[in-house]
């Protein structure tokens, strides 16, 4: 099977595009990658493999963090929480996993299977079940497709674990997840049931590690040549810039285990005498200007630093903040119908019907697939190099 | 091993017993001697077996509803939910049950393991974990002592099953079983780690199924007799008559999973001009007069219908009801210095120590114990007869 097997400045890259297309939400990457790229310093080893590489009978874990980031940022992971949930689902189907995938791309859950890869020597997808942040459990496109809800785990920093084996609907895992997440203290990592390599072949987000890659690259080599950043990123995805301003209005509390709130941007610049308002549930929702829509789920509304394209969550949003707002396409996964019911703007309980902002967004595995004996070399002679 | 095996007239004063060790939680027995009686009538049987008789190395499971009784009044249970924990456990650690027994003897959680008995043929303990109700998961003489917090399960109705595999404490497993239920919709079963015959032996309360099953008979001896019935209560287990009144006022509210609340009943009769209050936690926790703390927990108040001696649950208190507030001395088993840490005052706010009400209280097993054989012909012929 062929890897790419991960280097420190691959983390970094990712870390960075993970932010990107975490869409203000998933929790910060920064915590996790330090963590992933401790494991390499250890001499472990993260590899990724595409989904097209999957044996269709392999078994493939999808994990991710769940919670508010705004505690996630303060409330540490211990690093095995991971381990514990795959270890408990194991456990109760007496087999083994073979890979590990992200619920989701965005923030710290783009990031956050790499510390169980590393630790137990299996791959991960290069693919997720978002191709951005979503707020709740049930928005995967494993879940839209018919996957089962239980067995599902969750698991918290000081070791306690809990299983769902039986949920009558996604929706129902959400809610138990969600109360179990409050009670370890707002932030804890999960686990869904365990999927073939076949369906997550068929119904994953594919190549989105690659693509987080792809915009945290961007964004580095423009800062490096002192080119825009925020052009580097729209230029890669398709995106659209709705505005550049500044910060001038937040609001935002912890609610049901989310974070919950809407902001507002002034226009600096080309935009100046513009406004643009965003609403949050953990991620950015909708975008309105004068009471128009311009962006709504599930297409991506990110927020960059605009001077380096720094990723900013809405856990760290403040008046002041000088931000660029984008939008991008959604992934085609997401604009089925059957997504939008689970990831529309109706399902968020908007009055309104989704309105693509353009052509769906499609990527494509990054070059540095190697084969093992290859992968095995690079690692100690170079890194793998930039795009 | 020797049996009582219950009848439905057996059913009934037990229910009626729990309903008045239930101190006003536990929720109400009704439904479940409803249930438990269509089981019997049905050809299974529900067999009773003595603590002393468990074999050292059997495996017991003790089972229970949690969630606020206002709820689960109107929010019926499906009857599987016992079967649900107990196979969801059995699962886990790949062995047989061999008895049930009840978290707590109070209230519709004295009968409900019943079910599940009579559903799998397989004996209740003449035992239970708290020789009351009591509001939280932690405060049974199984945790007091050391007991496991995990692999515990929790169900519901609707089929959702939930298993806490690791928990740091049994506080933290009262939390997230808590977080459950109320994800669940405030009301659902739940059991505990599996314990050996030897540990139930040394840590249930003994006989309260018996306690339950004399109190039911006395108040219905009481009934036919014309005679009163709170003091056949009373006399029948060493309790204090605190006031007999009518209910003034009551407020009382669902918050985080529970009912809580404050009432006050105002004396009639000899009790006249004096007044009781009492404070709820899904239980009645602690009665006072001017100030004066009359009686308080571990040590039981409970409130009968003066008239009747029907035991009045907190959630089917309301203005105008005349009942009398009893206090009956507490186990020992709930007076040791470990045991208040866990059930006296302070753990539930309070800023003074527990004092005791009387000496302990002990239950003696019922007569009706009978040998296999026995047993199946008395099933034949006629009902056990009253003791």
């Amino acid at each position: 099977m062929k890897f790419w097997n991960l280097q420190e400045s691959d983390i970094d890259r990712i870390a960075l595009g993970a932010g990107i297309l975490g869409t203000g939400g998933g929790g910060s990457p920064y915590l996790g990658a330090l963590m992933a790229k401790a494991q390499l310093r250890q001499g472990r080893r993260i590899r990724v493999v595409r989904p097209a590489d999957l044996a269709p009978d392999s078994m493939v874990l999808a994990l991710g963090g769940i919670g508010a980031p705004t505690v996630g940022i303060e409330k540490m992971d211990e690093g095995d929480e991971g381990i514990r949930v795959l270890r408990s689902i194991e456990a109760l189907i007496g087999r083994r996993m073979d890979a590990v995938i992200a619920d989701e791309i965005g923030g710290a859950n783009g990031i956050s299977p790499m510390m169980t890869a590393a630790k137990l020597d299996i791959p991960v997808v290069d693919a997720d079940g978002m191709g951005r942040a979503f707020p709740e459990v049930q928005m995967t496109t494993f879940f839209i497709n018919g996957h089962p809800s239980a067995p599902s785990a969750l698991a918290d920093a000081s070791g306690n674990v809990l299983v769902v084996t039986e949920a009558t609907s996604a929706e129902m895992l959400e809610k138990l997840m969600r109360a179990g997440t409050i009670a370890m203290g707002c932030t804890a990592h999960m686990c869904t049931a365990p999927m073939s390599g076949d369906f997550v072949r068929q119904f994953g987000v594919p190549h989105t590690l690659s693509q987080a890659w792809r915009l945290g690259d961007a964004v580095l080599a423009a800062r490096a040549a002192k080119t825009d950043p925020v052009a580097a990123v729209l230029n890669l995805v398709g995106g659209t810039l709705l505005l550049q301003g500044k910060v001038v209005d937040i609001a935002r509390k912890i609610e049901g285990g989310f974070v919950r709130g809407r902001m507002t941007i002034a226009g600096l610049g080309a935009f100046s005498g513009r406004s643009v308002e965003v609403d949050i549930q953990n991620e950015y929702l909708v975008a309105r200007e004068d009471g128009r829509t311009l962006a709504m789920v599930p297409d991506l509304i990110c927020m960059v630093d605009s001077e380096t394209g720094r990723p900013i969550a809405t856990e760290e949003q403040r008046y002041g903040l000088r931000v660029s707002v984008i939008a991008i396409p959604s992934p085609g996964l997401l604009r089925t119908e059957r997504a939008l019911a689970s990831v529309g703007p109706r399902a968020f309980g908007y009055a309104f019907d989704f309105e693509p902002l353009g052509e769906p967004n499609a990527a494509e595995p990054v070059h540095a697939y190697v084969n093992d004996k290859q992968m095995e070399r690079e690692t100690l002679s170079a890194p793998v190099g930039a795009l």
